[in-house]
């Protein structure tokens, strides 16, 4: 039997009123503002009312280092989050709004899939409530308005070379990578290279996810550095008075969007930052009204524990104050295999025809990563919990194989079919998970905020990474003592490196050990809070490929749209 | 008695639940979609259940030549609608949606005006729900997807210094004008030529504005022509396979949106072309809808009657089908006093404090505009109406001025007080609106499809504007070939020229004679649906100003905006 994509599946999905989605969370009708029947805003007010209920077991989501294909980590938080409502438990799903130009691009739309997804697929691919859209609105006005501030005498003395703020659309659009703006006559700007990256890379994108308040958004914005005077000192969004627009701009973006997924299990969908060069994390606000709205909040985390659940404990929660019960890693047989260093899986292509053949050794070839990624999740003082992201194509010896690992190390394990089964296929994870949250857990950070830059990401490096150390770039040198002289010293770092690595080159699989993380320079997104080094390509823009999704979505005679999936 | 400010007015405003609003147009709820709690969008459905009620009145509001500082057409255009509901009848008022550049530039927010303006105005004028950005989504997909193309091979010749298609954004941005792109290695495309316009100049935007239907808005997506291949040819963005996705990417942005005034009448707002390049006018499906939701239909129409209002009748009504009842011509005292040649009005500055003075001579020598203006709206069989907005400066005979004028062309004019006074304000003005369309009008178009695309130029040149001929370049002549030869040549004009004058030259008042109309190139919006020959420097995207008005937006400390007025 064929099962239906996911477009089919999210039709015949049958909805619940998102009022009664939300009662079920104990949040009023007038906390709530529908948008489309599809979404519904969750007023910020949502905070402080419900801050008397209890609080949620609070479980983050990650995975091994992932192919490029991805571990499943969305599916799986939403299997999860599903699976609880059949042992009883009441569950609050939060996640990253997808960005709209991979839809077009390589994707086809992102929303779990199959029977853990979050529906209507069509909306929460297109559009949803327009938060994308606004963060491009005010991070592009910030763009003009520093233009313009050239162009009308530069008061500030900006140093036109040294401006790092660039512009961003949300789409995937390789030939805005690199452009040269203000051509054409005096009247038509300031000559300069600029670019723009896609809307997810974008600052204004960070820093909203990472905001606790409306206020605290407010001086976020203030905060951004926008780059350098003649003198070398930062210029900020503040001294261009565009802070307070940009924040008018994003009070909607601001405020959540519940959705609901096939099994009517509620969903916090709220902003969508990069998990390279920013954090990869769901919003903070939408946790901040998730932890006492159930009796588990699941949210995931971008990449493997090495990347998004690592910026989770040592960027997110620092932010919230909000700390973790237990940690999912999500692992694929598929996964293992590729850390076996035997196979290469590449976007956009079919599996390897011999990765296919039953191979549990394969597997138990490919644990060290696993094993690593447990390690790293206990480095935080939090218990893991391994979800087998079961395929139709695997085999139960395949299975047994990381059974195998999870239980050499002492963790728990489940093997989880919600895909095809929906929430009652990660019964057993939620059972897991349960025994987890239930644990004596001591979070803690990896390191304080005092601790110098470069240490820090030494740390990152050293104990997550697997690293022997780092090697920063003399350029690197200079940005990191101009970021302490500066005052950001006492930000966390957020290591801009490939997902496809524990190391930063991209082709070493496992847990790679005896090489050292090169620091080529170090960026910083002071609004959002934190120090990005850059280690390896960092790509902010996508293109598109020779045969688009684009080129396959379409309307049909009804109407109805075809070729998202 | 100081008035309240916009905001005030707004914020003060008691509104009635959209559903209510809606039911009193015989919209259903199963219709209506709510968009939080200020918009709610209109199912396309309504047209077909809206069919059997009888069909209103259909007025089309524009003004005789404006300054710089507008005429008031949009406060009209609302305090007629609420006038109505004085008079026992019941209106829908259609408007465009204001785009959010100019906000953030010069404007500060645009909703009408005092008690005449749509609410609440900082939901029309923050996103609204998302259609301008879905166009500038649309438009840019296609733009990314004809860099691919070139990136990926090229297999449709397309010759990349005949790529008319640019890319758009939201913002007045002056450094976006001219760019160049694909810079960098190359992975990161095809250097090239391009630009940004703002989202209200996209093609998308009048194409969208101009779609009776989704099937009809898929096939002109599919009907734009990007650029020319290397043997001269148009292609398509369907050539490009990009017509469906855009299409999909402009699912919701069709259906238009439901507001209210702060009388409570009903306003759909729906799109927001371009004044000059393109139709200036809202959408023909909101009037689709509105043309059956109540008594009288008021919609705007960009510009001086010879702008927006004569590609109401000769473009916007050619596709509909719909036929108007009566046209009012707003005027003010400002406006004729400038038609004079005394005076010069300046966008964003003060009035000259000499311009204040009473001087019924000086209005009564603006005459020829106001006169020239009626004379445009009976060239299409339509009878007008002269709205006089007063303002608190204005005298009692300078208005009688402009009942003298208005006397003398036998038509009905009256004094309106809407924006301090609301709906109660314009009572007069409603009620000779309802004698004019109780008349017997003959509506007609200026021109046959057939005529050759040069004549039709000529036409509106010579009928309308009062020019003596028209000059065409040697490009607009080359241009005019081919758009015959590549079978355009059936679609009507859209003359690209100031606002500001009847001619082509902005310092020439009143109604100018003995000059030609210089066309120096001539464009194409094959899919919208029009040819249009610029005249004159058109700017399609916006500067900021030395102190624009996003650096005084911001939110106060209860978290409420401030500084949009």
């Amino acid at each position: 039997m064929t099962m239906p994509n996911n477009l089919e599946i999210s039709r015949s999905a049958s909805l619940k009123p998102l009022a009664e989605v939300a009662d079920g969370m104990g949040i009023g009708a007038h906390l709530l503002e529908p948008y489309g029947r599809a979404a519904a805003k969750v007023s910020l007010e949502a905070i402080a009312e419900l801050a008397d209920r209890p609080r949620a077991k609070y479980v983050v989501v990650s995975s091994v280092t992932p192919t490029p294909l991805g571990a499943g980590k969305t599916t799986t938080s939403v299997g999860l989050g599903q699976a609880f409502g059949h042992i009883g438990k009441r569950a609050v799903i939060a996640l990253r709004q997808p960005s709209m130009g991979p839809t077009f691009g390589i994707k086809g739309g992102a929303a779990g899939g199959g029977y853990s997804q979050v529906v209507p697929m069509e909306a929460l691919n297109l559009h949803l409530t327009g938060d994308m859209h606004a963060v491009t609105a005010a991070h592009n006005l910030l763009a003009a308005m520093i233009d313009n501030h050239l162009h009308k005498g530069n008061a500030l003395s900006i140093n036109p070379h040294a401006i790092t703020w660039r512009r961003v659309l949300d789409v995937n659009d390789r030939d805005l990578r690199q452009i040269v703006t203000g051509l054409g006559g005096k009247a038509d700007g300031t000559p300069r290279q600029g670019g723009f990256d896609i809307t997810a890379a974008s600052e204004v994108m960070a820093l909203l996810a990472l905001s606790t308040s409306l206020q605290d958004l407010r001086e976020r914005l203030g905060r951004i550095v926008i780059g350098y005077d003649v003198d070398g000192k930062p210029v900020t969004a503040e001294q261009l008075k565009a802070a307070g627009a940009m924040c008018v701009i994003l009070l909607e973006a601001l405020k959540p969007n519940l959705m609901q997924t096939v099994e009517n299990t509620p969903v916090l969908i709220h902003c969508g930052p990069f998990g390279n060069i920013a954090t990869g994390n769901s919003s903070i606000i939408a946790d901040l009204i998730g932890i006492h709205a159930g009796d588990y909040l699941v949210t995931e985390a971008g990449f493997g524990a090495d990347m998004g659940a690592e910026r989770f404990f040592n960027i997110k929660c620092r932010n919230s104050g909000l700390t973790p019960d237990a940690a999912v890693l999500v692992v694929t047989v598929r996964d293992l295999k590729t850390h076996s260093g035997k196979y290469r899986v590449v976007a956009g292509k079919p599996l390897p025809e011999e990765m296919l053949a039953e191979s549990p050794d394969d597997v138990t070839a490919g644990a060290s990563n696993l094993r690593k990624q447990i390690a790293n999740i206990r480095e935080h003082g939090i218990e893991p919990v391994v979800a087998i992201n079961a395929f139709p194509s695997d085999f139960a010896s395949e299975h047994q194989s990381i059974l195998d690992i999870a239980a050499e190390e002492s963790v728990r394990a489940a093997v989880c079919t919600h895909v095809p089964d929906g929430g009652k296929g990660a019964i057993d994870l939620a059972r897991a998970v349960v025994e987890a949250c239930d644990q004596q857990n001591t979070f803690t950070t990896l390191y304080e905020d005092a601790l110098p830059l470069v240490e820090k990401i030494e740390t990152v490096a050293r104990r997550i990474y697997g690293a022997d150390g780092i090697d920063l770039s003399p350029l690197a040198e200079r940005q990191l003592a101009d970021y302490e002289r500066n005052g950001f010293g006492n930000l966390p770092v957020c290591i801009a490196k490939t997902h496809l690595s524990l190391s930063s080159d991209p082709s070493k699989k496992g847990a790679p050990t005896g090489w050292r993380l090169p620091v080529r320079e170090v960026r910083a997104s002071v609004g959002a809070g934190f120090i990005y080094p850059i280690c390896g390509d960092m790509r902010t823009m996508p293109g598109l490929s020779s045969a688009p999704a684009a080129e396959r979505i379409d309307i049909d005679d009804n109407g109805e749209i075809v070729g998202l999936a």
